[in-house]
């Protein structure tokens, strides 16, 4: 058995559960002062207070008396994807209009051409090298989503990629299958055929192949109406994928009342979210998960999360990590803008990257906090305390991760 | 003579000159495809495109391909201060107003008692930390502050561990002296006598210390008007120190005019600039010296960057590395916030963080761009093109950071 245990750590905070946290018990963490961690085979045995156990036979980490917390989970990611779209960010700047984008092959087409051009290693070579980024940050459990195949055999490519990087990759993925990210271009003409590919023929073989968790749509006035985005989450239930639907990113046109209807697990975006679709969710049970790094990266407002909160909507929030809207993947500067742009106490934004994320994609039993019985995964910081790591910008602070009770 | 040559560069982007650029010419930079740089004795001796000379005698670094840029200049910091405020932010977040955090003891007389009850050694360590990750981030040369100390002997403690890092780590350090940052509470009954003790107490040791290249004043509402600003700035002018000024931060009170009058070699700030104050500076000669994740962390607007190049002032971008306001390191986020938030384009981007921030602190003759005769310090990026390090948010991107012709 391998023992290993993390000592003089200052100050240990972790949210304390296995679900979701909602309202008041969102920002209701527990603080350690002067604390210590025993993980055995990958999962925490034992934690306490004041001086350690002696576990001759463990292997020994310093904390060098600095925070320590779970490892992050981002519960959002567009993780396997061809090229990128930089060139898009100068051509605005330089005037361009959407239009002239597109006309120029910009948009999230452009990122399907590259995707479906490119071999599997190729994909994973390219999410392997964000993923590595990714745990130097301190993410150590990610959710990632196909959806630039837009094809069977590419969307099919796509969740194979993830599910052959969560074998040998430190960090955890959770697969999503999202065909219904957009109505590929030879289908413009014909949305109705293209859904009834998504649920007639992708999804029984996502099934068979049992590659993914969970059914995402984009559901937006440009994209996949409320009607089809039942259509298409109704039939995932029916192939034992739970559902996940992007709502109100940039128009409320029912999307979180649909999630909330649904019961989907998670909604994701929300930056035009409305009252009613708050209600809803509340009701559903559906988690919020925010993509603040988005909002920043768009310029647009950000998701009301505060309502949120106190409308008892537990509030998850993740990077959306993607080379459009959002190519960032740094958790880190998600948490900055949890406190600096939604204004949630550091002690929220804990739970939202952490265990409200991990019931983002149903992991709340395995990981999200530290406490007995849940995967070794843990984030050393360079600093003293939680507010420091939602005060400081720009830096990365993740000085040593444990991934499964081992430093990553 | 040691030589080193930077081959296989795939796009060495560069504003060229030694004085800072206005108006149109401020987005004109030089763009070499395939192209290697040759330095002695950490100079640069040739630059070229297409096949790199044989230099058989020379050290060869492989740029992959990628981007080349000359190192960032971070023209304005606030480097040496003890402590930090990170408390402020969960304060602020669970409700606290601004005068329950001053009554707390926040605020920057916190930072000033912290920094006057360090050492030397103290602030060294600290300061030296900051910079060997600003050098990991790309910047290869730093403007330093004092204006924590607040005192003579504290002011002199500041500038003689900016010396002394400048003469011991790899980033240059270039001092300016800001006693005028606030007036510390034990002279708020009298603030008449602190501005004395600044210009004449304080500065002729400066002087004869030799210690500080430039002057600079907070000239804000709260701490020092227009006139002690002028009074202030004319004084160091007096003792050899240049003029630098803090204006329109919060109010605009004036302190932009002033720059421009005083032919002030930079304003910074400048967030809320009135009309009359850029064209005021564009009469000087004054630099725009932005600080966009000032604006970021204070979730203030962002200064009219537009205007000014439009009105034919030279603009800058830094950081404003302090415990309170900024505290980010990162030139790359300045690069992400300049196209995001002030809407300039790459090439202007690029031209604020090198070429016309060597100039804002008077070392445009030796570094800011990639020349020879100017200093071999380079950065090699992860990344193929300028667009890209442009839009890709919360990752370093620096691969390779070159100071005076040696890897760093």
């Amino acid at each position: 058995m391998k023992k290993v245990l993390v000592k003089n750590i200052g100050m240990l905070a972790t949210p304390v559960g296995k679900t979701a946290h909602r309202g008041e018990e969102q920002g209701k963490i527990k603080i350690t002062k002067d604390a210590w961690v025993l993980m055995e085979d990958g999962v925490i045995a034992a934690l306490g207070e004041g001086a350690a156990p002696e576990a001759a036979d463990a292997e020994r980490i310093d904390a060098g008396g600095c925070l320590v917390t779970p490892g992050l989970v981002d519960a959002h990611t567009h993780l396997i994807f061809g090229g990128w779209r930089q060139n898009e960010l100068g051509l605005k700047l330089h005037g361009a209009s959407y239009l002239d984008i597109q006309n120029a092959g910009g948009g999230i087409q452009s990122t399907t051409n590259a995707t479906r051009g490119a071999t599997e290693e190729e994909l994973a070579a390219k999410a392997e090298k964000a993923l590595n980024e990714m745990l130097r940050f301190g993410t150590t459990t990610c959710e990632a989503k196909s959806g630039y195949g837009l094809a069977t055999e590419h969307e099919l490519k796509a969740l194979r990629v993830i599910r052959d990087l969560d074998e040998r990759h430190p960090v955890d993925l959770v697969a999503t299958f999202m065909g219904a990210h957009l109505v590929p271009a030879e289908y413009k003409q014909n949305r109705e055929e293209y859904v009834r590919l998504v649920c007639e023929e992708m999804m029984p073989r996502v099934r068979e192949q049992g590659i993914a968790k969970f059914c995402d749509v984009f559901c937006e006035a440009d994209t996949f109406t409320v009607e089809e985005s039942r259509r298409i989450l109704e039939a995932g239930l029916k192939y034992g994928l739970r559902p996940k639907i992007h709502a109100d990113e940039i128009e409320a046109i029912g999307g979180s009342q649909l999630a909330g209807e649904l019961g989907a697990i998670s909604a994701e975006h929300l930056i035009v979210c409305p009252k009613e679709g708050i209600e809803s969710m509340a009701k559903g049970g559906t988690i919020a998960c925010l993509l603040p790094a988005t909002s920043f990266n768009l310029g647009a407002v950000f998701a009301p999360a505060r309502d949120m909160v106190n409308a008892g909507v537990p509030v998850a929030m993740a990077t959306d990590f993607n080379p459009g809207s959002c190519p960032c993947l740094n958790m880190q500067f998600v948490i900055n803008l949890g406190c600096l742009k939604y204004k949630l106490t550091p002690e929220e934004v804990l739970t939202a990257v952490t265990l409200n994320a991990a019931a983002a994609i149903d992991r709340a039993d395995r990981v999200g906090s530290v406490e007995p019985g849940k995967l070794g995964d843990l984030v050393i910081w360079d600093a003293p305390d939680l507010d420091y790591i939602c005060y400081r910008v720009g830096s990365n602070l993740a000085k040593t991760v444990i991934k499964k009770g081992a430093v990553v």
